[in-house]
Order: structure tokens, then C-alpha cells, then sequence
């Protein structure tokens, strides 16, 4: 049976329980999952704690992504790779899934770009950052998700990937699950966040775009807020690199992953 | 090939590009090698940036351990699983080792028994504590090490365990390399912290104690001092358990590994 890929947001009021509760039952009925995660505020929260400044980039193109400088960075993999994804794995070990947790540079899992010169727009003005350690996914190691799999593991993923240096890179939690799905095979990915799906007029939950497909993409893209606009990207690479359907579903409350799979949500698919 | 399990110290000193040297050197020889480490350093230094006091507990018996309570924990998963784990990880995947680091907690690596109420002397007093996250290791995953072993990968070990309840516990890394070496049938042990092994007079570095066999293990238990005393307890549990030869050898130098397998240091063997 092929994997379902899930990917749960780090944000804060995302309901992990529900989440891993239903991850139980999908796997008690034999069906594969990968969960990749964020971790955002777990990430946040710990930088602050230490005292070590968290700063936001935005693109000229208008994202907005951590600033992870070699400091940032050193918290960054404490809180994911450490905290977030120790957490998960725990949750469902506690239901009787036998998680596995790994960030992608174990097992070189995801592989990434360096960006060593990015652009970012400061109060209007653009300047050029030289020490930020996130990176542009290159590719992944499907065989070890594979392994893991086969022998009845759930793997957990954290979203860090090893740079060409085997340094550990910031990666878009949303992106690398996008790239996992496709390089597993992956018919469905669910993307999990504190919102219903994409809304076209945002932040009225009730204005829910139920369907979309790759041909409207770029519609899409323009009715997308913040995060949002990564959610659509993540999806766009996924369909391309076939994943069968991708839906944006509600992570606070109970059967997320249920209600994702019935088409609760945003559906996008090819066509 | 059997593995060899290596144990690496968590106390700053260990020369850790100098093990990771080592370790390419045998991985690329087609010696399978599991990598088990400390994080006392990283974690110590992690609570205290994050304002969480770090507090020792001292048993009746003279031991020393961490007080592990939930806010300890906590900076205790973060360094271990995440800041050190994934250090090593990179420093091995950068000499061409494919690395994968785990947890105890990770497919149910290690598993323990929380210790609920343990006693501690303070000021010459005894005192029970009860929200301490410390655990007694009950067993072992080992397939899951042979898996990874076997499609070409190198563990790198967290000193983590599973709890009964799921939950993350703090166990001590060279008992947890001693029951993972038995578990894996390894023929052998290296122990390397930032001493040259067991001293009869320490901390003359002189006064090295070449051999020991287990009907010393008292003899040596009373030479040892501090964390010494983990370490041959560990040593004895690794003979008793069918691991041919332990030895503690010296950390903060060139070809620690290599050293350590001809002999230099102290070796523990069976008879």
C-alpha cells in the first residue's frame, strides 16, 4: 500500500492528540504513514528562552521565512530535531505506532542548497544576507523511508536537511513533505494547519475554496496569505511530482486526518 | 561482521573530528560501527542559557546523576536528541558515513523503567524524590539496529530510553552502550571519556590500570572514582552479556578508536 503523507504545522493549536490518534488507526489497518512536521513555535519559544534573537527574513517576492543564522540555526535543530520530534514520536509510541523520528540529515533524508546570498527587503529596502542556513531541497533518500516502512515503522520527519557541506539547513516543512510524497509514491498528502484550507477571503473561514486544480494555481497563489502561499507551492510541487490528490485540512480539531481524506478542506489535484 | 559499539563521553574535551576520523576509517573497512554518546555538556550548558537550574542528585551509594525533572528533561531531549545527536550526525556524513541518529525512544531503541521514588543524600541527609525522569534500562531494540546496519547505515545512539508510559527518560550512555553492544552480539566496547582509562591512583594518569578481568570488578570498583564507577558497572554488564572485550580508553586525542581496539587503555575481558 502506498504512504499517506501528513504534515502537521509547528504553530501553536494544532491538536497533536487528535492528530496521532488518528494516525493509530490508519496504521492499525495497515495503511503506511509518514508524518513530517514543523517547528515553529517550539523553535521560537526555545530561542527566546536562550536569548538568542528571533528575526524574520521577507522575500522581495513578499514570503516571510526565519532568519537562521548560526545561532537561530543551533536552536532551531535543538528544537526540531530534538523537542517537536521526540514529542511525536512519544504520542504515538503511547498508541502503539512505532515511530521512528529523523530529521533529514540522518540518512541524508533530505538533501538541500544552501541559499549563501539571499535577498531580503528590510523597511522597504532591499540587502543581501550571507549567514543564513536555510536551503533549497535538492533531493531525498526514498529507500530509507522505504526500509523503515517495510519493517513496520512510522517515520517521523523533522524539517532540517544536510547542505552540501553536510551542514544542517532550515528547510519549509510544507516543501520537503511535498518532495517526500513524491519520492515515495505518496497518492495523498495532507497538509495539516490552523486554518479549514485556502480561504479566498482571508481570514473569513467561511469563504473555503473547496477545489482547485493545477491549471488555477496561479489563482490561487494570489488569493494566499502568508503561510499560505508556501501550502501552495508545496502542493503544486507534489501534484507535479505525482502525488494524486493534496488537501489542506484543519489541524484543531478531532480526525484531522480523517476529515482531510474525505475531502474535507482544500482538494488540489492535477486536473 | 559484528559491530563494534563505541561510547563517546558528553563532557567537553572528547576530540570528536578525531573519533569521526576513525570511524570512516573502520566503516569504510566494512566494520559496522554503532556510535553511542553522552550529552552532559550540551545539556548543562542548553538548561542554563534557558534559565533551568541544573541540580545533581547523589544516591546512598555514592553515585552522581542528573536531577532530571520535567523542566530538565525537557533541555535534556533538546541537547541530547537534538544539538548533539545531529552534530555528530553531520561530522560523520561529511566524511562519506551515512549516519542516522536516533533516540531511545525511536522505534523503541532503549527502554526503561522510571525509577518513581529514589533516594538521595543531601547534606548527609536522605530524601526521596519522585518527579525525576531517570530511568533503569529494561531492554533493547535490536533489530531495528541490524536493519539500519544491514542497508548500509551508522547509528548514532542518544542517550534516551522509552518509558513505560511512553514517555523520554535520561539513562546513563555507557550502561546504555553496554546493553545495546549485548544486544548486538558486538565482540567489542570502547568506552572513551577524557581520562586514559581506570587510574588506581586517581587523577595520577599514571597510574593506569592495564587489565581486568570480571572477578577484579570489585577490586576495580573500589579504585574508581565518580564516573568511573557508571563506567565499569557498565563494562561488567557489557562481559556478563556476552561482549568479549570492553575497554575505557582516552578521548581527547588522535585515533582514539584504533587505540582503544589495540589495547591502549583499560581492557575488561571476561577471564
Amino acid at each position: 500500500m502506498n504512504p499517506i503523507v501528513i504534515k502537521i504545522s509547528g504553530s501553536e493549536g494544532a491538536d497533536l492528540d487528535a492528530l496521532c490518534d488518528d494516525i493509530a488507526v490508519l496504521v492499525g489497518q495497515g495503511q503506511p504513514i509518514i508524518l513530517v512536521h514543523g517547528a515553529s513555535a517550539a523553535a521560537t519559544a526555545l530561542a527566546e528562552r536562550a536569548g538568542v534573537p528571533v528575526r524574520m527574513i521577507t522575500s522581495p517576492s513578499g514570503h516571510s521565512s526565519r532568519y537562521t543564522d548560526p545561532a537561530t540555526l543551533e536552536m532551531y535543530v535543538a528544537a526540531a530535531a530534538g523537542q517537536v520530534n521526540k514529542d511525536l514520536v512519544g504520542r504515538l509510541q503511547r498508541r502503539g505506532v512505532n515511530a521512528i523520528g529523523l530529521s533529514g540529515l540522518d540518512g541524508r533524508l533530505l538533501q538541500a542548497q544552501r541559499k549563501r546570498a539571499i535577498r531580503a527587503v528590510e523597511k522597504g529596502k532591499q540587502r543581501i544576507i550571507r549567514d543564513d542556513y536555510t536551503g533549497k531541497l535538492t533531493g531525498a533518500n526514498a529507500g530509507l523511508l522505504n526500509l523503515l516502512i517495510s519493517a513496520g515503522y512510522t517515520p517521523v520527519i523533522a524539517p532540517l536537511a544536510i547542505g552540501s557541506d553536510s551542514e544542517p539547513l532550515n528547510v519549509d516543512g510544507d516543501r520537503a513533505a511535498a518532495l517526500l510524497a513524491a519520492s515515495v509514491h505518496a497518492n495523498n498528502l495532507i497538509i495539516l494547519a490552523n486554518v479549514p484550507g485556502l480561504l479566498s477571503d482571508f481570514p473569513d473561514e467561511t469563504s473555503l475554496v473547496q477545489r482547485l486544480t493545477l491549471s488555477e494555481i496561479d489563482k490561487a497563489m494570489a488569493m494566499a496569505e502568508g503561510r499560505m502561499k508556501r501550502k501552495i507551492l508545496a502542493a503544486q510541487e507534489a501534484l507535479e511530482g505525482g502525488v494524486t490528490q493534496v488537501v489542506f485540512a484543519d489541524a484543531r480539531h478531532a480526525e484531522p486526518v480523517g476529515d482531510g481524506l474525505a475531502g474535507q478542506g482544500t482538494v488540489l489535484e492535477r486536473s
